[in-house]
């Protein structure tokens, strides 16, 4: 199976020609040399991604997914489950952090729900439903291979949807009681990362439930030995349906050369499992931010990505990306608005 | 004199009342309890800085200051003097990296020559000149105790003019070669730090141009023995005319409970000055970002402000200040739009 999903998704290699042409355009411009630090080093990776020494990153898309997970009666959350259906609703009527920040920087903005425990209905939700929330990953997996691939190909369709739609950036975000427990058993069984170096207290647990919370997460790897070298089959046993939307729709933006900004943790697992799928995705991530989480700096190490800002979040629904944003923005304006030394006529040193 | 500067600038402490407003409201938005981290923190600072629970904070406006330093001429920058009236053209002309970052963030925008060596004329120059350059501070006072006063009142004067065409936050910039210089020395003299520890490689020296920059500062430091406890005294014998001007602008915004966003060394040593000169303008600091600089860890640390950012920036004119602005844009949006758990019918833990 990984290797039919390898088949759907075909990524290019950065663009280096592209890459050098923004370095040499930026080292022309009316500042000291190397003085907007990383911007300048964003600026090309954007040129590297976008195959574009002068890309366009406006407007961003905003895909948020939400499913429910049968793990959440375990204790693992600070929330009930209900939650998940509730803030879906906040998402579609704007009141949730992630419509503020979203429009902020006039994104477009998708909420989809891929498993949410009850059915909810209002506009703007897109139901591409696999099922009423995961399986309990302490007595059963969370979901079948089959069910496991839906999550994905959802995910790439509706990153593919947005990019049409005019989205030149991608950030996805999550709702979904319980995900910080499914993300943190992903990334143990990706990387063997020890459970107590990476779970963390989610939406704020008590220091019981913080010690429940590794304890699940240990017991659920030991009770379905997932296959690190097969990521689907991570996903299936101890996953949830959103996290691996999220990997899908990353998938997605990189074969269509969109630059993807990681949210927080469980965005960033998500990332970790595409580029397992497809190494090729890592070429088109950028790091958002550094979550309160203690596993989103080890994921992010991981993934060799350092992220843009440092505020202490920890909200997920792609806020922090969305947070993020204008620092990227801000990169291609500097390379197509700044003036040259040239053009300027100001003396270089 | 500094008495009678003191008679000039009447700052209002902070609301602490409008500071436990908003931190009742923001507790109750949709997301987990404190999850927004360093945007709930600033938000409430903006309510204290304010006096209003809801604070707009757009538009920003920004201020550049520009002048030129006789040190210059002594090999402490990588760039020659005239580059600094060739940069305020730039700036009139909106192509330097302030101008970009600026027009992303819609901020009312000033560029004020206070001393340029070589007098230019351009529309949108708005000349305040107070003398072509200042001294050369290894052999004379950078300027006199009245020139001193006279660029903080025209700093005060200019704060107050954008304030009453509607700027809601204030960012200082500046332009001028060999202000890094300066500002060490203003530093140095202020606090008593060592100008090994304090003094860069400003826009990019050579090891050797470093080196000559921090005897520079030294031997300025041990001629004129400015006056730690009178920082006109300071300013005066060892700083720049557009240091003054920006310090001056601080306290003209904070007289008026406008936040001002730091930018890089240089501006917060302005601030450290306006500081000094009325210790109630320290509440009405927000940290932007934390330069390359190694002077600027040190002097933010001294005001006890951590910035937003840290991206390794060091171009100056306000540039890192403007990047950081979304953020500040984003608390402010964070407490008016978003929805409370009661309003969105979504249960509270």
């Amino acid at each position: 199976m990984r290797d039919s999903t390898k088949q759907l998704i075909e990524i290019e290699p950065r663009n280096e020609e592209a890459a050098a042409q923004a370095r040499q355009h930026i080292d022309q411009l009316t500042k000291p040399l190397g003085s907007l630090g990383r911007l300048e080093t964003l600026a090309v990776e954007l040129a590297a991604m976008t195959g574009k020494a002068f890309p366009a990153v406006t407007p961003p898309g905003v895909i948020v997914f939400a499913a429910d997970h049968g793990v959440a009666t375990e204790g693992v959350s600070a929330y009930p489950q209900e939650v998940t259906a509730q803030m879906l609703l906040n998402l579609t009527r704007g009141g949730a952090g992630i419509n503020v920040f979203a429009r902020q920087i006039g994104a477009l903005q998708k909420f989809v729900d891929v498993g949410v425990a009850v059915e909810v209905d209002a506009p703007g939700i897109t139901k591409k439903r696999i099922k009423a929330a995961s399986g309990n990953i302490l007595r059963e997996a969370a979901m079948t291979r089959e069910e496991a691939e839906s999550a994905i190909q959802i995910g790439m369709d509706t990153a593919h949807e947005i990019v049409e739609e005019g989205a030149k950036v991608l950030i996805v975000g999550e709702v979904g009681i319980g995900n910080t427990t499914a993300s943190s058993a992903i990334l143990s069984a990706l990387t063997g990362a020890d459970p107590d170096e990476i779970v963390g207290r989610g939406t704020g647990l008590t220091d019981e439930g913080w010690q429940r919370k590794k304890a699940v997460v240990r017991e659920a790897l030991a009770l379905h030995r997932p296959d690190a070298h097969d990521p689907i089959d991570v996903l299936a046993k101890v996953g949830g349906m959103e996290i691996g939307a999220m990997a899908g729709a990353i998938l997605g933006a990189a074969s269509r050369r969109v630059p993807i900004l990681l949210d927080g943790f469980i965005a960033t697992v998500a990332a970790l499992l595409a580029v397992r799928l497809q190494p090729g995705a890592a070429d088109y991530l950028i790091g958002g931010h550094r979550s309160q989480e203690p596993g989103h700096a080890f994921v992010l190490k991981t993934l060799g990505k350092e992220p843009l800002l440092d505020l202490n979040l920890r909200l997920g629904e792609g806020s922090g990306a969305a947070l993020a944003f204008p620092i990227v923005e801000a990169a291609a304006r500097m390379v197509s608005e700044m003036a040259t030394f040239a053009s300027a006529g100001v003396s270089d040193r």
